[in-house]
């Protein structure tokens, strides 16, 4: 998508064949940087310290990663102790196994010699599919948009959570990309983003709308009961980090409690989810780990100061006792329906290995 | 209650008998400083900039802006006038308007020679109310935190929202006071405070419970479905700042959504309610006006920069389209309990005016 009418994705091999470039995601929506990985050891750092982040980036960054180490070493081992690196950075998003498990199957038959190549394509395979199953599950959710906006006559009022827009993906993002291509298409939107503490997301979710141009307005996480309890919400739109075989949703912590509110206010709840966020090897919800991040996200923010430079703040005393759970899980209950690269379905194993009948087959419940 | 060892309350005449003296509440927990008020501007301005909050608080703070009116003139236009300055300063707390109405039934009839002495004592006696009603409040809540703790065997977790803690009343607090006494009675307790955006109230929770050694865990506002999710509370516990004649609760934005979580996971939820938080003229709780503060609120915050002094910084630009309603409506059917000075009653028309006939009584719904 455009930054300041610039097309750009959020991560990109550079023309060497020998780096990537990704933007850091930690320095918006304040200043536009982007960094470049030379090395495995560079990639790990970037998902681990969150310069980039959402499920599908950090699934195509561990790909890209696993090709930055094969230009060190090609070795069986090399290969393995990459995929092990990458995997520890993260643990609850299912896409980052997803990627590494699927670099794994695609170069563990290739000769050494010939293995870095085959995963700067592969990598570069697992983006572009990643774009286009945005774009396609863009179009059913406008599907979606449309309806709405037919129905209601006005701008539909979408409300959503953290970064689930092309900065969270390769490109068009998961729950922002039904509303992008909504918007492209003439149909009016309003976009309610919640900041999503402790993170602030949401600030890089406003900060993409606004480059290409989307109404909407920013909120804290918790006003958006009240907006669900006034009516000013016609859907809420999420995206996911992994999602079980059942159809249950884990989220950006927070996600939860808008789907009890939607549900209460009989308000559509819908999670983007293109497929490799779909663990089938999961039934029980509760076997997802939430990770459990640093304090320090809370105790302390980072904002402009007067100068105009960027200042890091202290909120509460480095003693304070801080608790920093980062995902929830919505039930697929509470779920009016997940919008796919395949289509809109509901929430359940029926419709969903209906829906990726060879997905469904190839990986059974754990 | 204490801060570093010394008794405080949140607010206190001055021993000259001519200026009242707060804790200036936008400074903590980075600093804690008190502030002299002398004039009705200074009163007004103290409830409107938020140097006092917390609907008993704001209350109080609107009878002291009564008297230091009258102390410059004390006539029936003075009066009046003062009270309608103080009214105007917030929108949604019903305290502020009952405590003006109690000093202008009180004053009306006195000679104006005589109004600024009365005044003073008024103000006096509304502030030896509170503690005694937050005090009389904390018996009936001990009550039910010690059975949760008989029952369960350990220490009692509590989840909380913004600040309903001494600084939000004269003393003791209405939500914490039933914390602060099961903690001195030696009942275990461990409360989670949400930070409470924008304002971060969690923050001066947080520090109230420190300075009194109550333990306790901040978190996002948005963690508080997880830890319900999770078996992680045994009691929710709010302040209100107006409740309907039936038992609605209105408080802090984001209450709603911890209610409809606790009723999702069969958790109490119950809110400390003093009875002039009642508003007995409104039966429909659509009807209190929802105070829409400034977005700057939103956008910039203030911590403690790498020189221990404070700094405001800015997160989102300042042309980014925010909005900021401060309180949402948590409908009695999601309420276990209203827990009062006179005990603790479901939240319903019936029961209230049987636990207050004498106010039940004395106002008709609008």
């Amino acid at each position: 998508m455009r930054v300041s009418g610039t097309p750009y994705r959020s991560i990109w091999p550079e023309a060497s064949g020998a780096a990537v470039s990704i933007i850091d995601q930690t320095l918006l929506p304040h200043t536009f940087a982007v960094r470049t990985l030379h090395t495995l050891a560079d990639a790990a750092e970037a998902i681990r310290a969150m310069h980039v982040r959402g499920a599908p980036l950090i699934g195509v960054t561990a790909a890209y990663g696993i090709a930055l180490a094969l230009q060190d070493s090609a070795t069986d081992v090399a290969l393995e102790r990459a995929g092990i690196d990458l995997a520890a950075t993260r643990p609850t998003a299912v896409n980052l196994r997803w990627a590494l498990e699927r670099m794994r199957t695609k170069l563990a038959p290739v000769p050494a010699t010939a293995r870095a190549a085959t995963a700067w394509i592969e990598a570069a395979v697992i983006a572009e599919e990643d774009v286009a199953a945005n774009r396609a599950l863009g179009a059913h959710g406008l599907t979606l948009l449309r309806e709405l906006h037919e129905r209601t006559g006005r701008a539909v009022q979408i409300m959503t959570h953290c970064n689930a827009g092309w900065l969270a993906t390769v490109d068009y993002g998961t729950a922002l990309a039904p509303i992008y291509l909504a918007h492209d298409a003439g149909i009016p939107v309003h976009v309610w983003v919640s900041e999503t503490r402790p993170r602030n997301q949401g600030l890089l979710t406003a900060w993409e709308l606004r480059e290409h141009g989307v109404p909407h307005t920013l909120i804290v996480d918790s006003a958006c009961g009240l907006l669900l309890q006034r009516g000013q919400v016609d859907v809420v739109l999420v995206g996911a980090d992994r999602v079980t075989r059942l159809g249950d949703v884990c989220n950006k912590v927070g996600t939860y409690m808008k789907a009890l509110a939607a549900r209460e206010h009989a308000i559509s709840f819908y999670a983007a989810v293109p497929s490799p966020t779909i663990d089938w090897t999961i039934t029980d919800a509760s076997a997802i780990p939430i990770e459990d991040r640093a304090g320090v996200e809370v105790r302390r923010i980072a904002g402009i100061g007067a100068d105009r430079g960027r200042v890091d703040v202290e909120l509460v005393p480095e003693n304070a006792a801080v608790a920093n759970p980062a995902f929830d899980i919505t039930p697929a209950a509470l779920i009016t329906g997940l919008v796919t690269e395949r289509g809109v379905c509901a929430p359940s194993e029926a419709t969903l290995s209906a829906m990726f009948p060879e997905l469904a087959k190839a990986k059974v419940p754990a």
